[in-house]
C-alpha cells in the first residue's frame, strides 16, 4: 500500500508520500514514491506515486526520457501550463499501460496507478491535480485544499478538521504527519521514511525537501504528542447527555 | 453504507449503529441495525448488522422465528453460552445464504453481510463477537476491546487512540460518538439517527438504549466540540522541526 498527501495553499503546496510498498505480507520493501522536475526560475513540478510499483516507475522513467524532446504533449519542461503537464503525466500512464497492461490483465495482476502533481509554470499558477488511472484528472479548486492517493481514509479526519487555505505551510506540513501517523497506526503497509516537501507559491523551485525517518525527532513528537492531545481533547469535551442506566 | 461499533470493556458494553441505507446514491432510506434478543436476568443479546439490508433482515427474521423453538442449535434462548449464540447467527446467515445466494449472484448482486453479537448466558462470561459473510466468527480477547462493522476506516483511530478495558461505558459511548462523527463527516452513506445501547456486565438486560436524532444536544455538542478540541490539539504539539524554508 502507499499513502501520500498533497495540499494547496495560499502560501503555496506541502507533498508528503510514505515509501513502503509489499508484494505480499512477507516482501516489504522501501521505495521512494516522490519525484520532481524543476528548472528553477522557470517551473517546478512534484509528482506523487500510488499503484503498481512497475507502473508508476515506468511513468516517472518516461517522463525522465520525454525531458528536452521539446515535444509539448510528451517534454515537462515544454509545456505552457499546469494543465498541460497534468496532460503528459497522463499520456505517459497511458504509454506504460499500453505496452504492459494486457500481460499484466492476462496475470490479473492489479495493475493500476494514480498521481497527484502539483508544481507551477512561469506566468502560471500554482495549481494541484489527481490523476486517476484511465488518465484523465481533475484539479484542486474552490474549497478543495488537498488530494489524497493510496490508504486514504485513516488519515483524512485530521486534513478536513485542520486545512483551509490561509494554513500557514508549517501548519499544513504538520497536519500531514498527523495524518500518517494516523494512517501507518492503522495500517502497516504504509510506513516511513516519509518524504516532505514543501513548495512557496511563485518561487519556480523547490522551497525544502527532507526525508524523515522513523526515528526522526519532530516524527517521535507528533507521535507521542497527538496521542497525549487527543486524549484532553477527549476529555474536553463535557457535555452530559443525562443518560440513566 | 453502514457503520456499527461494539466496544467490550471491564464495565459492560456500549453497541452503536447508524441508520442509514442506500441503494444506489438516490434512494436512501432509514432502517434500523441494532436488534437484541433477551429474557432478564436470564440472557441477554445484541447484534449489530451490516451488508445487503435483505440479507440482514432476513437473518434477523430467522433468529426471531427460531426462537422458543428449543433447538439449541437454532434458538437463541435454548443456547448454553455465547459461543452456542454465535454459532446460531453465523447458521441463520447461512441459510438465508442458502436459500437466495443463488438468485442474487446470477444478477451480480453485493450479498454479503457481517453481525456484531454481544451478550452474557447466565454463568457465562460477557463475549463479544465479530460474524463473517460465511458465518464463521472471531471473538474479542486479551487485547481487542472492539468490532467494527460497515465503514469502519475514518472512525478507527479515535477509538484506537482512547478505549482501554478499564474506559468508562459513559466515556466509550462518547468515543463511540466521536467514531461516527469522524466517519459521517467522510461518508455520506453513513447517516444518523444513531441508536446507542450499554448493557452493564452480569446485568442480563439492557441498562440503557436510545436513538440519537441528527439534532440530538449531545450529538451536536460532540460535533461542535470535537472540531474545537481537535483544533487545540493540534496546536498543542509545539515541536519545531527547525527547517529552513
Amino acid at each position: 500500500m502507499t499513502y501520500c498527501v498533497g495540499i494547496l495553499l495560499d502560501e503555496g503546496v506541502v507533498l508528503a508520500s510514505d515509501s513502503r510498498t509489499n508484494a505480499g505480507i512477507d516482501r516489504v520493501s522501501t521505495f521512494r514514491k516522490m519525484f520532481t522536475f524543476e528548472k528553477p526560475g522557470e517551473r517546478f513540478f512534484a509528482l506523487l506515486a500510488a499503484g503498481n510499483l512497475s507502473l508508476t516507475q515506468g511513468v516517472v522513467s518516461l517522463l525522465s526520457e520525454w525531458l528536452e524532446t521539446e515535444n509539448p504533449e510528451r517534454d515537462l519542461f515544454a509545456v505552457t501550463s499546469m494543465f498541460g503537464a497534468a496532460r503528459v503525466v497522463g499520456a505517459a500512464l497511458r504509454e506504460v499501460h499500453h505496452v504492459d497492461g494486457g500481460y499484466l490483465q492476462q496475470r490479473e495482476v492489479d495493475f493500476t496507478a494514480s498521481f497527484i502533481l502539483a508544481g507551477q509554470v512561469k506566468g502560471g499558477q500554482l495549481r494541484l491535480f489527481l490523476i486517476y488511472d484511465p488518465g484523465n484528472f481533475i484539479e484542486a479548486i474552490g474549497d478543495t485544499t488537498y488530494f489524497q492517493v493510496g490508504e486514504v481514509k485513516y488519515g483524512k479526519p485530521i486534513l478536513d478538521r485542520i486545512l483551509e487555505p490561509s494554513t500557514s505551510l508549517s501548519d499544513a506540513a504538520k497536519c500531514a504527519l498527523i495524518s500518517f501517523d494516523s494512517t501507518m497506526r492503522s495500517n502497516v503497509s504504509v510506513g516511513p521514511p516519509i518524504d516532505l516537501l514543501i513548495y512557496r507559491r511563485g518561487a519556480l523551485k523547490k522551497a525544502f525537501e527532507t526525508r524523515l525517518e522513523e526515528n526522526d525527532a519532530y516524527l517521535q513528537a507528533i507521535r507521542e504528542g497527538w496521542g497525549g492531545a487527543i486524549y484532553n481533547a477527549f476529555h474536553d469535551i463535557r457535555h452530559d447527555p443525562g443518560w440513566d442506566y
